[in-house]
């Protein structure tokens, strides 16, 4: 059986939630999620796990306790683990994000967006 | 010391060598690589690791025993452990790859533009 072709675009057209992360791949333990945002998220961390942002339309500012840093289209950073950070999208934004299978969104922290179980889409 | 903000044209216009993968980003254990791929490369696979190929710019059609996939810009596709592949690539094409910290991009096929250990740009 061939590799999946997997095709970003057509991965977003699929879904219209904000703050719930799509599973589009895994490898080696670690999932490519697909997520749309806009607002501003919760504070929160990832004990374990560092966490890759890559901005594929749209600014995200991530905000630390240090200070801040805006993604652009065509840009990434790793937020490494144990590290607060405020995800924050002024309009809708879209980021593909890699990270371990078993992470949850917004770490220890329980928002009503919250989701426990993330999607394939 | 707040995380490196990394843009993906700005690390891509820093070298032109063909078929060596160029680190940008490490996270839990997996790094980001760069590379400019042109023409054939070899038949190899990797033994204990997926890999993941995502387009960024041009076409990159993988070559597998039982038939081949192209992917183009804003395409991915994750190649499984074990698995015999081929890269080529028509026109100079730009990947980004995820892949473990360790791994070799030739596997354990050794030709002459294997790299020993990427470096970072």
């Amino acid at each position: 059986m061939l590799p999946k072709l997997i095709n970003i675009r057509e991965k977003f057209s699929k879904f219209t939630e904000q703050w719930t992360p799509k599973i589009i791949a895994e490898c080696n333990g670690q999932q490519v999620k697909l997520a749309k945002l806009e607002g501003e998220f919760v504070w929160h961390d990832h004990a374990e796990e560092d966490e890759l942002f890559f901005v594929v339309r749209g600014a995200l500012t991530l905000k630390f306790d240090e200070g801040q840093i805006t993604l652009r289209q065509g840009e990434m950073c790793v937020v490494p683990k144990a590290t607060q950070h405020l995800p924050v999208a002024e309009e809708e934004t879209w980021v593909m994000l890699f990270e371990p299978a078993k992470i949850k969104h917004t770490g220890d922290v329980q928002d009503e967006r919250t989701v426990e179980e993330c999607e394939w889409v």
